[in-house]
Order: C-alpha cells, then structure tokens, then sequence
C-alpha cells in the first residue's frame, strides 16, 4: 500500500546475495529471489510504474510454461527429470504462491522479454530447487535453454496474454450477466410507472420507466455479446511460432502438442493459429477485445448518466427515481447523499476510453515481424477488463439493484406537460397541433382544455387520444383516428 | 471549390423569393429553392463546416421517404395522389439530382431534424410541382403532416444512416478485397525472395518476403470480416419508433410495411428492430462500426510503415522493395520520390482514428430517449468509410500492385547477419549460442567460421543448420538435430 | 454543394489540353488551368476526402511566394522582370481570385509537396501569362526553379501553416472575446437572481446565477488567454530551412530578408527560427495550439451542457433560464423547441478533441529531419480553428446574448432546497447538522422548522444564518456566530 | 506485489475491530487503522483497481489540514489545544509515515469526498491520539468538525491536487533539465558527424548528428518551458471555496491566513484564486498541465523513434548510432540487443497520451458547480507525471548519455547518396539536376561523374558545390554561385 511510486527504494527479501552472470556481465541477486539477473536488469531499467504484473498474466505464464515443458518432453528434447522439475515448479506460478517473485514492471521495453525472462528465472531456479539444488545453479535447469525451450518471449508473451485476456474476459462478462438480470427485473418492476420521456433533456411524450430499462438491458446484452464474441479470436495462439513466426527451432510434433496441452490445461479451445507469422506481428485480435469494452463503457456511461439525471435533486431535480445511498456524500454539507456508484461508472468509463487509446497507439507501432509495444498494450487490456468487472459488481450491487421509483413524481410531471399533445397530430395534422402546443406552453393551461375551448377536438375524441399509458405503444390510441 | 469556410456569403440560386411561415414567424426562402423555411432557419444557424450532407445520406433520406409514403398509402391514412407525387420526389432525390437542394450543415444540433426537415421540404415541394402547384403551397404536401408522416427525425434520420452506412460499407469492403487479392498475388510472387527478419528493427532470422506479404493479407482479411460483420447489425431499422421509440402515432400496420418496402427498395435485409426504445436512444451500432473501421486503419497504418521502411534509401536505407514512381517528391531535391501513397494511408488512418474518438465522444453523450449528437457522429462515421475506400484504391493501384523486390540486396543483408546464428541454439544450448553470436558482432566475421574455429559444430552439421532457406519453415532444419 | 465525395468525375475547365512534361512522364493538363502536371499528378494520386485547401492556407502560399520572390530579386538571384511577375500572381493568390485552381486534395502524401507545387505552378503559369507568354511555357518562369527559388515544401508549406493559423486563430479569439463579453453583460444581468446551487447534480448550497455566468466568463477568459500565448510560438518560421533545416541553397542575406519581407506583408512579428533544423522537423507548435483548442472545446462543452441542463423543461426539467427559440424542435412533437446552439457547440467539441487526436498521431510519425504528416495535421488544425470560430458566433449570437432568467422558479427551487442546513455547521457542529438535514428530507418539512421544534437554534439566530442570499458571499453570515 | 487487482481480500491489520457510526449506520472499523466509518464504506463501496492514492496527494492533503488547522485556530474558531493536535497529526501525514492508512482507491465516486474523509479520520483519530484519547472518540476531534473545519471536499481535494502536481512537476522537469544538459553535451560530442539527412526515409541532404542531436534539445526545451509555464497557474487555489465556490461557512480572514499559511509550508507561491466559484468548478487547470506533458510524450517518442532507426541493424539497418546494451535482448536469439530504453520512453508516451484522454473526457464532464470526475483525472494527471520522470531518468542515464557514432559508417552513406545533387540546383537550374539525378540513380554512379560527363559543371565548379559539411550551414557554398 502506499508504495506505488516508491520506486527507488531496493526490494530485498534478504539481507544475502548471490551472484549472477550473463553475456553483458555480472549482477547480485538477492539469495531468497527465484528470479534471476535478467529480472534485475530489467527492474533497474525499468522502474516506471511501480506496478507488478497482473496476477492473471502471471498465471498464464505458468500454463505456457507448464505446456511447454510437456510438448518438448513428449518429442524427445527435454529430459523428463527436468520437465518434471519444470511442470512443478510452473503449476506453483499457476497457484499464485511465487506472485512475489513477478517484480518487473508493467511498462518496460523489450516486447515483454522480461516478463518472459522472469516467468523463465523463477521456475528455473524452483525447479532447481526440487532437483535439490540451489538457486542459480543454472546448469542444472537453464532459464533460456530449458524453460524456454522452442519458445520466444514473441510466442510465449502473447500466448500468455491471450489466456489471461480469455480469463478476465469470462469474470468480466458473468458480471455482466447478472447486471443484465438485475436490469431484466427492473424492467418489470417498472413496467407499470407512467413517466415523461425526454428528448434533448427538453419533454417529449410518455414513457414507461420499465422500457427505459428494458433499453438499457438490451444495450448492455448487445455489449455481452461484443466481448464475447471477440475474444473467441484469442483461441489462435502462436506457440511455435518463436523469433518472427517462422518456426524456427520449433518441431512441428512439438507445436501441435504444446496447443493441444495448453487448451487441456487452461479449458479454453486454444489451438495453434493458420499463419504463425501474421500471428506473431498483428495485435488485432486485442484492439478488437479493447473496442468492445470501450462500446460497453460508453454504453455504461450513458447509463449512469441518465440515472443521475433521473435521481437528481432531491429537491431541485428531476427526482423520479432514488439510488440507495452508500455513504454520507460531503464533508461539509450534511444530510446530501449523491450517485456515487454512477459516479465510479462514468470514471471507469472514461479510463477505459483511455486505455483504449493507449491500445491503439500500441498496435499501430509495430513494425515488421514484431509490436514491441506489447507490455503497455496489455497493461491497459488487462486494467480495463479488471475495473470494468470491478465496477459492474458494484454498480449492480450497490446501485442498480436498490433502485426504487416514485411514482406520483413521474406521474405529476407527465400530467402537467405538453408534450402529449403530438398524440392528436395525425387527428388535426401538425400545424394546428403546434398552434394548440404554443397556446398551452404560454398560457400555462392543459392541452386537453385548449383543444376543447377551441373545438378542435371533441372531449369524447380527446378521452381516447390523450391516454398517456397507450401513447406507450405504437398505435393503439391513434389507430382507429388515423384517417378520420 | 474553395468555398468550404466561406460561409457567410448567401448562396442565392435566384434573385427572387417567396415568403414561408412557421411558429416562429417568417422568412424569404429563393424562389426557385426546392428546401424552405426551416432548412432557411437550419442554415442560418449551423454555418459551420460549410460541408453539405454526404451523398449516400441525401439518397437514403430519399428511400425512407419514399417507403414511409407507401406504407402510409397501403395503410389508408395518406392519400394516393399525394403518395405517388412524394414518391415521384423521393425518386428524384434518390438519383441525386436534387442534391444541391441540400443545404444544412453536417455539423448542427438538433439531432438531425434539420437534415429530415430539408428532406421533408425538398420532397413536399417538388412534390407539390409534380401535381402541378408551385413550391411552398404546403396545403396540398406538406413537409411535416405528408412526407413526414407517421416519422419522427428521430426514426427517420437514423434509419437513413443505416442505409448510407451499408451503402459505404459495401463500397468500401470491395476495395479492401481487391486490396487483398493483390496482396495475395504479391505474396505468391516473392514467396523466393529470402530476406533478413526483424525485431525492434534489429536483426533477428531470415524469413520470405512472401510470407510478409502474406501476413499483411490476413490481418487485412480479418479486417474486411469484422467489418462486414459489424455491419449486419445496422440491418434492425427503428422505422416506427417516432418520437422517443414508444411508436406514438405509427400503426402497428405501418411499422410492418415500411421496413419491408425499405428491405426492397434498398436491397439490404432490413427489418424492424425488435425494441424500438433501445434503438432509438443507443448508438452503439455505430460505435461499433467505427470501432471496426479505426482497427482496420491501425492495421493498414502498420502496413504501410512497413513498406515504408522496407523501401527507404534508396542508397542510405534498407532499400528491400521498390515502391512505384508516383510523383516528383521535392520541390527542391531533383531525383527525389517519396513513398506517398504510403504516407496518405498512415494520413487517412490517423483520420479515421481521430474520428472514432470523436464518435465515442459523441456517442457518450446521448441522454435518456435519444441521442443528440448523431449529426456529427454521423458525419465522422460516413468520411471514414469514404476516405478509407479511396485512400485503399489509390494504395491498391498506385503502391502495392507496383512494389517490386531487390532480390539480391535481400540476399546480400541475410548474409551478413548474425541472426542465423539462433539456429544453432538446440544443438548446442543457449548459452554457447551467446558466445558464439557475441564475437561474431565484435569481431565482424561469420557465425559459421566462429563455430568451425572453436569446435562448436562441424562443417556438415553447420551445412545443414545454417540453411537460412530451411529457417523459414518451423523445425525443418533444426528437427534432426534435436533429440542429438 | 453535394460534391464533396463524388471523387471520381473529371473537373475540366475546358474541352481542351494542352500537354506537359516532368521526369515521370507526360499528362493532359486542362488548357485552361493555372496548375501543371505535378498539380494534375497529385490529383490523380490522392482523390481522398474532395476538399480543396483551406482559403487561408491558399492566401498564406501567396504571401511566402511573394515575399520569396522579393527576397531573391534582392539579393540578386532572380531576375527583377521575372520577380515582378511572380509577385503580381502572388497577389492575385492572396485576393483569393485563383482559389478554384487550387484543387489537391487535404489529405495527401507528400508532406505538402502537392500543395507547395499546386502553388508553384498557379503563380507560374500565371506569371508566364503576365509577362504575355502562354500557359505552360516553364522556360519563361520555372514552378521549380523561379517560383520555389531557394525553397523547399519544408520550409514553405510550414510557414503557410504558420500563416493561416495565426490568421484563423485572430477570428477565432475575437469571436471569443465577445463571447466573454456578452457573458459578462449576463453575469452583471443575473447578479440579483438567487437560485440553488448544484453538485453531483444533487441540491447544494444557495449561489448567484450571476455567479454561475461569471465563472463562464472566467474559464473562457483563461482560453482566450491559452490560445492567443500559443499562437505567439508561430511567429518563428523557417523560411532559409531548404530541405532539412540546414539551408542548403539559401543564402543567409535572403533567409534575412525574406522574414522581413513577410513579416511586413503579413503584419505578424515573423522571424526566423533560430535552429532551423529544430524548427523543419518539429511539430509541436501545432499540437499547442491544437491543445488549447482542445481544452477551450471541453470548457464550451461544459458550459453548454450547463445551460441545457438548467433550460431543461420546460414543465418536467428544471426550467431555471430559457434560450432562445431559434428552431422548430421536432418533426413530429409541436411546439418543441429545443437548445440547438448549445448542441452543435457540443458537437464542435468533439470534433475539434478528435481533430486534437489526429493532430498528436501526425506529429508523433515525424521522422528524422522532416514530419510528412502534416497535411492531414493541418487540415484538422484550420478546420478546428473555423468551426469554432462559427460556433462561437452563432452560439453567442443565437443563444447566450438571448438567455432569460425564471427568477421565481429559482427562487421557489432555493426554498423548498434542504441543502441551506449547512450554514448551521458552524453552530451545531456537523453531527448535529446532519441529523436535522436527514429529518427535514424524510418529513418533507423546512430545515427552519425542525431547528425550532428541535430547539437547535433560536428564531433570531435562524434569522441570520438561514438567509440565502447571503449564503452566497463568504462569511457574511456565518462569521460573527462561528466562535459561539 | 502482485496484489494491485486482488480487490476482495479484506486487509485487516489486526484481529480486533471498534464499532463506528454516522447517519446511514454503523460499520466495523480495524481496531488499528487510524481511517473511520466513512473510509470503509469508501473501500467497500470502490474495490476497482486497487491503486491505493499517490503518496504525494497523501502528503498534500497533509497540508492542506496542518494550514486549516493553523488558520482555524488563529481566526478563534477552533481551539488551540485541538488545533495542535491536528498540526502534529497532519505532520506525521506529510511525513509519509501514514500512508498505509490511505486506503482508498484511486478511482472513486464521490468527487474526492473519500480521499478528503480519510484524511479527515486519519488526522483526527491520530490527533486523538496525541490528545491521550482513543480512536474512534470523535468527541475530543471531530472529522468533519474540526479536522474539515471551514472546509469542504470541493476545496480541500483541488488545492491538495494543485500541491502533489506541483511538486511532481518539479521532480519531472528536473530529469528534463538534466536530460536537455546530456543532450547538448551530445549536440557537441557529435558535432563533426557528417552523416546523410533523411525525409520520408528517403535520402536527402547532407547534415551533421550534432545538429539533429540540437533539434531533439531544443525540442525538449520547449516542453521544459511548457510544463513549466502551465502549472504556475496551479499556484492559484481555491481553499475557502467550501461547497460550491461560495464561501459558505468560511470567514474572510481564515481564507487569507489558509492561503498564506499553504503557501510558507510548502514553499510554492499559492494565492487566494480571483474568483472561488470559477476556481471549484473549472478543471482546465488540469487539462492544461496535462496537454504540455502529452505534446512533451509525443516529442520523447518522436525522438525514441528516430534512435531506434538510426541504431536500427546492426547489420541490416541504418547503424548510424549505437546504444549502450542493457539487457539480453531475446530469450531464443543469442547475441542479440535491443532499444529497450527508447521503447520504454515510446511505451510511456503512449501512456500519458491515453491518460490525456482520460483526463479530457473527465474535464468534459464537469456539471453546473463541481466536477465530480476528478478522481479519476488526478489519477491519470499523477500518473502521467510519475512515468514520465521516471521514464525520463532512465531514458537519459541508460541510453542517450551512452550513445556513441558509426562516424565511418556515416561517412560512406554520405558518399554514395545522390542526394547532394540538391546543391547544383542553384547553378544549373531544377530541370537539368532532376536529369543529372535520374541518371545518377539509375546508373548507380555518383552525381560528380556524370556532371563532368555530361559537361553541366566542371570540375572546379564541383569541387566547391559538392562539398557535403559545407552543404550543412545555409549558403555557404551555393552563395558565390548563386548569381553567376
């Protein structure tokens, strides 16, 4: 807590060092680490952010590895000592119990090869560890050469956001799922509350508070439907692809074992993408996964808008419908409670238009076989999907759920305005209807009452025709007029 | 031309007017103008971009109000001489040849009732010629009670953008097909050219200048699908939503017939939207169209810095391709020709990335029954897909169908790269790799010599391994070697 | 009018050509056209968007034309009969009579060198004719040599941009300017008018609607203040640059005169650039100014969200201030008027923050000595520019200067308002405070009554805390009991 | 570490708990946390990304209480012994050793109520602390009462805003500093660099890497200037605002002393702003400091990008320049290095450029007298300013300060470009060049060659033109020539 930007400060879990080589020199590394020099060259280099990888993501690197390690001992290049040692040691990342050893930060050059290089050192050194060595005794157990066997950072980095991606994405859309019921019961709920609609915030004619529910489940669904439907295209990982795509040093048994592993492990249908090279270079497939949940946080936003706008007041505002109050709303004006969960949801939108951004200044900077931007693209992919589904849960819980309507308000409003005088349009047509209109909106009088003093309709006509609960369906109370 | 900002000058068709009237009082409307008086006042409120509506938008306003005209016939409320002059006008506005009649800014508030109004006047009034009256004597066709009627802007405006957005859509698709086609052709051509791959701009492993060209047709394929899928979408019309989606004054009979004669007349299979609320007040269809669009110009941005940085030199670059000679490229350098039908691409991307910023902005801002801010979102939605189809002919024509390969520069830079030396990494470990790769960069000679000299692999083996040919395939030339 | 994406029809002045030549080849140029060839080829390459340049980027090409041909007529490089021709053109490009030759399209590739060359070639085929030769003949004066003498479209085409901005930013700020002062006139108008101030759209404390304008007015002033600082940073220009910023081919005693020359014909404060290299490749005076375009859109978008916020209504909303009627609001709803002016001010908003987007993807792509995305930045930088300098107008002129005050609506919303408790914090202490305010809403009774009943305060110190007008100054009230 | 997203974890610091109460209830509180009631249902109500506050808003907010306190007690309304209490706990808060004790997070509903209640609870139950009390007896030290006396969130979070940017501007534009001093220490190092000029990746002109070198300087300068010129308008602050800009309940006299005292212990020159309400409701502040550091992220990447070109090979690129080696740059591919700090820097400018979204979008959403976004705006802001430092500092220390020159390497791609043709120009007009040029390109001989071949110039002639350092400075040796 508090730490975020602390990022001078030397993490050491222990007062001891070992020391580690590599071809650019030598580094102490603290003894208790499971990660290695590449970690601490890539934290020295990149002390940005402060924040560590998401655990999800961390999580999908031990399934890689996991993955990997059983293909290339099934085709005969790894020994099954070691893979075993390695298998362990990865289903310990899976766990989450080595999250601590994940140090680098979430924004560093190099396309993701630290996070790759870390995944690599830590489960190296645990593997070591249950080969009864000890840490740094790379001879062993080679982060390069045995974790990361037939791999590259550019195919086992993306194949770890894919998984992870599909991950949040699922804990994503079931919140969702249950927003879109508790919005189904309003829409019954309300199905009987008589309410002005509104266009340009100006008055327009009657609505049911129940269909503007039933708008915002149908938009909602539509934005479930978005997300997932993208994320299907994460199914294709590149596992096998290596350096650029073109499989180099990967066996061809190898790549259809490590796919069909991964899918195994992780439930999800992954399977070895058509053209490993496209597969390498493009990052469509989350520009794609990052445009939906921006559609959806518009879309929420629009939501939470309106429901400030319909709880607004108490007094002063439009007041037709009341949120539960969640925590006193000033430190200075007592009794004021204000739409705080709406209030969250329009931030978390705007982030997430924010990061969609980022995202796509991410994609478009690729060049050639690879997009180095990769790290800061999938920081923001995995935050949006994470505060999204974050903010959903309580929106839902905290706000949505406890909604209640006050009825008299919405009926008071519809009663004394002019809007529904549109329904006698096709009786008169519209110019007369817009001289009964500017009568009743100077002279402050009803509708009904200038059409009868003026004879333009008849009051057993106007009982028909000025029914604001039918004027909520197509039709039905001008229907049988139309061509009077 | 030229005329775009000059907003303040009347543009006067003829020097005499008539007088028309409305609620708010008069105005002079010209003669010989088709629009009247609440185009004049639309006019005079929005000049602001000087852009006149696009078009595909002017004909799609003139398909609804040529099927609403029918449905209203059919369904006995509009009678038939005035259906048949009005869709006479329709007629006309749908070939364009009314099109100078439409006047209002594509930048306007009111959420599009000025461009339905300058529809609705346009068609009144010729319509009004076509039954041998003179423009403005509305009580024979009036704009609002005939052609408008059973509509509201806020059915008729977005049923209109639908129309022209499937209409640009299939514009656009096509081009992008035939931009595959020759990116496929491409692809076969230089499947022989062998070429150095790169990562972070950096030397990596050989790969085929066919396979990049390949990978550029996939990503380009996948673009063209998530377009032509979030297309579909646009086919649920809210024809008959009138004011806020509730339906008032449309009959149930109406709704039915309009989108069936809007399905025959457009040719898209279009059907009423199942919640008439929802899609009046939600614009996340567009949303999601743009969404598709600002993927694809990342995609096609990528693309063409990768041509652009293939093709730079030609002396002092990596001079890989040869893009077509299109024009001088200085006004002071003789000699010189810049890749600029690269450059418009990256242009028209940044474009139509802004412009989906934009239409997010927008398309957040709508407010409980309706949203208001569809003019400009609108306007964005149509340039992008306007300007990314002629920006991808031009790109098609002038630029890829021409790029030939320099087939020995290619050569030439694989071989005296280090990068080759990867293949070595599954025989003898990532670590003697390393050495290897590391006094070949400092002293300036060749993996394969640094590998004889120090014993790290024999000539025969390295014959086989060090094949750059065989690199670009996965595990063809490291498989054998694998288990050794 | 209506052609603005109609891309494909030839515009040809005249039935006849006549033929001209450069390095590529040979093109039909209409006989009648000023432009040439590499103005036919542009075309031909970039039918993108169909709108020609702006006016004043036109105007601008003619002032650095002109003062150039000044300049090398004077230190002796151009022949003075030929500088007099050139100069003479020049003027008649910067009366705006030859705009319609100008005819390449905004978006192009190039970095301007269309536009550079469109300009080199109207001013020398028009020159030619002066001198009494005939289109064409390029041996009478060069587009190249003559025209363009030691200049590139990197040092030229910057300086037009340079030019036409701090032309458009002086409309724009002068329309804003009153802006502010028709606010201020608002601002003094509505001192006396009490109304319920508002946060999180939930009743507050009392405020002044004055108050609320002269906030308006304060914000604006600061962007009045942002753009007119921002332009001052175009004063530097980098005419002498040549190609990459190092002068090649200019001499220092025309790179003198020539800013001079400029300076004097602009009425700027024009200089040279003290690093031209610096001033040739960077792009960041644009994306300042565009910066402060951008915020002075979200500080207008606010302030019309305000006011149709607080017009909202009439009936059902909270009806504090009418706008203006400038429109008929619906096609189908009569006498709807809606606030038209503050929605196509929100549209501009959003346009101009998407042209800001645009602008900081252009200016990122620079490369090396040159940035070739500026076309498509400046486009967006003038169109931003225009559209606010028309909105502003309209907005002010048809909205703000019309804006009335419901002094009894705003009085009666303070009335009934439980958010008055807060002057009696200082008394009661917040805890107590609360509790009144919370029985006041649940009982729907007045804050002053409970205080009474509850013996909280006395009658007469109710009468000096709870008056609302002096709840909106500080202290007034509160001051003399807040040590009791 | 790695537990940013795990949001449902409660974090108790010790088993026990103390019972608190306000108006909608009571909660447990940890018997040891020094936060209250208010700042658990804050973390209740807002578990989105786990991001506790930046701990220099922490320490900010440390001021602003320790200032309250201090003019509270002086204008008499708040007791000396209290006062000095929540001086000595407002110390312990600025001090840093509190931290763990902010716990809500970064993105909340609220407007900052949150943020401000728990350091209204933290300072008041410490102070109660120092009182001889325990937590939780607000009776000795209220929150609202006393610790937010004369206070409100709505002055109280943006001048603790206006204090952790400034101080963060500071840190940031130090590294700036220091970076511009690396690189003119660079500008000179490589001023005899002769190397060729490139625009639009296509050769161009002779031009020295010192110069390019003093272009990204001066550049960076101006973002220096920038940054520093908009957060002076931060030293404006509203304290005495409260509520909505009114003043209600703040005296005079305490807003002078808050002001003076805020500005003495933090030592930046903060004054009273000109007009509170503007000052409460109006984010541009924001938004302006926020566009300099974005247009100052779009120059870093513009740079980062033209480093990594330069350095780009080393075999098969440009390899004009190297930078330092800070990490293997590959898991599979030995030897090789990578930009990682140039593609950090560009990482980190996308960053801060989607933050700048954000930011707007939460500065558009502003509403009547607050913007309730601010959260989320001060979370980006902060942010924005934290990576870029950072960035910043290792950006300069790791790469740039280490970057030396391929002088030979540089030299011969001089020497074979044709683009030196430029200088002829002058000497031999447009025309006759282009031909020498063609020719030059498609022979592969140089321009001096075929200028004696074809007899344009002589040897002599050629000698003094073709001159590539000379061509580096305006006219030095096209002057003689120009008038020959």
């Amino acid at each position: 807590m508090g730490k975020t930007f602390e990022l001078n400060e030397e993490k050491v879990l222990e007062s001891e060092f070992r020391t580690e080589r590599d071809l650019l020199g030598e580094k102490q590394v603290p003894k208790d680490a499971y990660y290695g020099i590449q970690t601490m060259r890539a934290k020295e280099n990149f002390p940005i952010t402060g924040y560590p990888p998401h655990p999800e993501l961390i999580r999908a690197f031990g399934y890689v590895k996991k993955a990997a390690a059983m293909a290339n001992r099934d085709v005969g290049v790894l020994h099954g000592t070691i893979a075993d040692a390695i298998i362990k040691a990865a289903d310990e990342v899976i766990s989450g119990k080595l999250n601590e050893h994940f140090i680098v930060d979430v924004i560093q050059g190099g396309a993701g090869t630290s996070f790759n290089m870390n995944a690599n050192e830590v489960i190296a050194n645990r593997a070591i560890e249950l080969l009864g060595g000890i840490k740094g005794e790379y001879l062993r157990v080679s982060p390069n050469t045995h974790v990361n066997m037939a791999q590259s950072t550019n195919d086992a980095f993306p194949t770890a956001i894919h998984i992870s991606t599909l991950r949040l994405a699922d804990l994503l859309t079931n919140e969702l799922e249950e927003l879109i019921e508790v919005l189904k019961a309003k829409e019954i709920e309300f199905d009987g509350v008589l309410k002005m609609g509104r266009t340009h915030l100006q008055d327009a004619v009657p609505i049911r508070l129940g269909q503007e529910f039933g708008a915002y489940r149908r938009v909602l669904n539509r934005d479930l439907g978005r997300i997932r439907h993208s994320v299907t295209h994460l199914y294709e990982i590149n596992m096998g692809a290596t350096a650029v795509g073109t499989g180099l040093n990967a066996k061809p048994e190898y790549i259809k074992k490590i796919s069909k592993y991964l899918a195994d492990i992780t439930g999800y249908p992954l399977k070895t993408a058509e053209d490993l090279i496209d597969a390498t270079q493009n990052t469509d497939a989350y520009t794609e996964v990052s445009s939906t949940l921006k559609i959806a946080a518009i879309n929420l936003s629009k939501i939470a808008n309106d429901l400030r706008l319909m709880s607004s007041g108490p007094r002063t505002g439009i007041n037709e419908i009341n949120l539960p109050s969640r925590q006193p709303g000033s430190s200075i004006m007592p009794g004021k409670v204000n739409p705080v969960m709406c209030e969250v949801i329009n931030q978390i939108s705007f982030q997430v238009i924010g990061n969609d951004h980022t995202i796509s200044l991410a994609s478009e900077a690729g060049q050639l076989e690879l997009n180095v931007m990769e790290p800061v693209l999938v920081f923001n992919l995995l935050q949006s999907l994470s505060i999204l589904q974050n903010g959903i849960r309580v929106f839902r819980d905290f706000a949505v759920a406890g909604i209640t309507a006050n009825h008299e308000r919405c009926r008071e409003l519809v009663e004394k305005s002019v809007g529904i005088v549109t329904a006698i349009n096709p009786h008169v047509g519209y110019e007369v209807a817009s001289r009964v209109a500017k009568e009743a909106i100077q002279s402050g009088r009803s509708v009904r009452d200038i059409c009868l003093e003026r004879g333009v309709l008849s009051e057993e006509e106007l009982n028909e025709i000025l029914n604001p609960k039918e004027m909520t369906n197509p039709g039905i109370a001008g229907a049988k007029f139309m061509q009077g």
